[in-house]
């Protein structure tokens, strides 16, 4: 496309031509050239594993997986989308503990014919999304598949506080969340319906949305400060808010009440439910289907990587946690006092 | 295949008839009913991420991938071999640091047809090998995909030794290896020729070379005993012998030179390179082409996970450490004083 016969070469130049180690190598290289200075590890990459400080002694740890076809389109997300959105699921399960991300290991699976240039710019992503959440790329190992295929293991350092569970919710706590709802979900249905019509971008009013499913932007150290304010259990919101919140009311043994007008969606979901409308089925529940559809985002939409938590009665949240709800006698997850009728979130296997 | 109804139900239950959730449920409870009672992870499977010791005030950590069709077949290695197959690569690698593996996550994405009782077994697989290095399966995460994948991140811990990394390797220095050499990789080579007669299994004599593919059983308290001996670099064989050890000598900046006599393959390896000689390529090496057949398996088999280190001058080792040859002035690998004019191992990209 361009006449610099050269600059053609570097860019079409695939993983297979640099091989195993070369990749390797490349993969080192721009992540000393682009990571932060601190923190740096005490053993980095290039040998059998790396070391990393765990001043607490204790570490903290979480696996995920970030899969082509699933999680993102080469063609809707750009390599440094996917790079940041890897590292965000995973760094933000270490702040779901009430801990702080030190260090993230990157197992990538890549076709032979990925650019070159497409596995630096994931690189860079990684590199980025982890300096904003304070840790640093330590290390991964590499393989040849199909399709490209993320493993991200993320360590992190509890800091003499102890680890917020999925347990300790109980009757009378405050529910409260931080973070967008239903963005991601809304997002990716705008990309999916104008691709549709046409392989373009969506309209501008929506690039915040579709950014939220690109590169969610998680709030990593909220989740240390939900712990510092005592808070009794915490959750990344990765399946969606009814999903997720049975899982604390699951291993809390309790019962979670959403307030419904404490989370009306706002005027970006309300504007992609209107224009997608002929894109989507209808249903017939709420104030009409355009808002039900806003409101089902908020509900079961995954992969915002919000953090939702509970806390004590009383306890005095800052401007950023947003109370959605009550933790009662009971089991299970209710809107209003009754259980929702639609969907409850993504299944990896059956969805 | 049996006449009892119920039990074919429960046989051939695949992983998508239990869902993600269902799934993961699953994992948790073959886990629970089969992992020992110690070392326990502060926090176990089922919340965001899991919590494990760090004594030490430093976590050691590696990920690897272990894929269908690139490191095992369904068809040669059972469920449970292959879960002690991606524990044992990764748990190896704590120890080629000189640490003590404690936790291992696993990222699992698999077809949805595969069956439950696969799954179960692979489980029971992945937390024996833990036992074995004891270390615990403390967390993961599941995905759908068209062939079996494992990514396997290891945690473990120094207590109190400096990390034996690859480049303090000094010109005078003895190298030396424990664990079997070549015998995967011989192995392999039976399994693909004697499925390219019949699908049956190799003859009873060739049962520990390939059980060396299924089911390395790598010594992992050999690791810290090299760095208790002070060994001044390490590397876990999984390349091939002259490949990782190239990784050291380059590291390392020095020359590594191998005396062939230490290497003579043993009676398993020579019978298998004279069974398979109608299979393979013909090579013109050493005293004939069965030796040298031999001789490459040992020099560039992978997948053993034997461990290579190298010692101070005069360092007294322990039976199992046999000497291999000595650390010079100078880069790169030879062997009796000559460079290997053979495959240098694996590409995953390249291969």
């Amino acid at each position: 496309m361009t006449p610099t016969g050269g600059a053609i070469a570097a860019d079409e130049q695939t993983v297979s031509a640099l091989g195993e180690f070369g990749l390797i190598a490349a993969l080192s290289g721009w992540l000393r050239s682009i990571s932060p200075a601190d923190p740096r590890p005490l053993v980095g990459i290039g040998d059998d594993a790396a070391v990393l400080a765990a001043p607490d002694g204790r570490v903290v740890a979480s696996t995920d997986f970030l899969l082509e076809g699933r999680h993102f389109r080469r063609e809707w997300s750009s390599a440094a989308d996917v790079g940041h959105k890897a590292a965000a699921r995973s760094l933000i399960d270490i702040a779901a503990m009430g801990a702080v991300p030190t260090g993230l290991l990157v197992a990538l699976a890549a076709p032979p014919d990925l650019p070159v240039t497409w596995a630096r710019d994931l690189t860079e992503g990684l590199a980025a999304e982890c300096a904003r959440a304070g840790a640093t790329v330590v290390g991964g190992d590499t393989a040849s598949a199909g399709s490209i295929l993320l493993a991200t293991t993320v360590l992190g350092d509890l800091a003499g506080r102890a680890p917020v569970l999925r347990s300790g919710a109980a009757p009378g706590d405050l529910v409260a969340v931080t973070g967008p709802l239903g963005h991601a979900a809304a997002g990716l249905a705008l990309l999916e319906a104008v691709h549709t019509v046409s392989p373009t971008d969506p309209p501008a009013w929506a690039a915040s949305l579709v950014a939220a499913h690109r590169r969610p932007q998680p709030s990593y150290d909220a989740g240390p400060e939900a712990a510092d304010l005592g808070a009794t259990a915490m959750i990344d919101i990765s399946d969606g808010l009814l999903a997720d919140l049975g899982h604390v009311a699951s291993a809390s043994g309790v019962l979670i009440d959403l307030s419904s007008d404490r989370l009306s969606p706002g005027a970006g979901l309300q504007a992609a439910a209107h224009a997608l409308h002929p894109f989507l089925g209808r249903t017939e529940r709420g104030s009409g289907p355009r808002h039900a559809q806003a409101l089902a985002w908020v509900l079961t939409g995954g992969e915002d990587h919000a953090l939702a938590a509970t806390f004590p009665p009383g306890t005095v949240l800052p401007p950023r946690w947003d109370l959605i709800g009550t933790v009662r006698e009971g089991d299970g997850v209710t809107v209003d006092g009754q259980p929702w009728a639609g969907s409850a979130g993504w299944d990896h296997f059956r969805g």
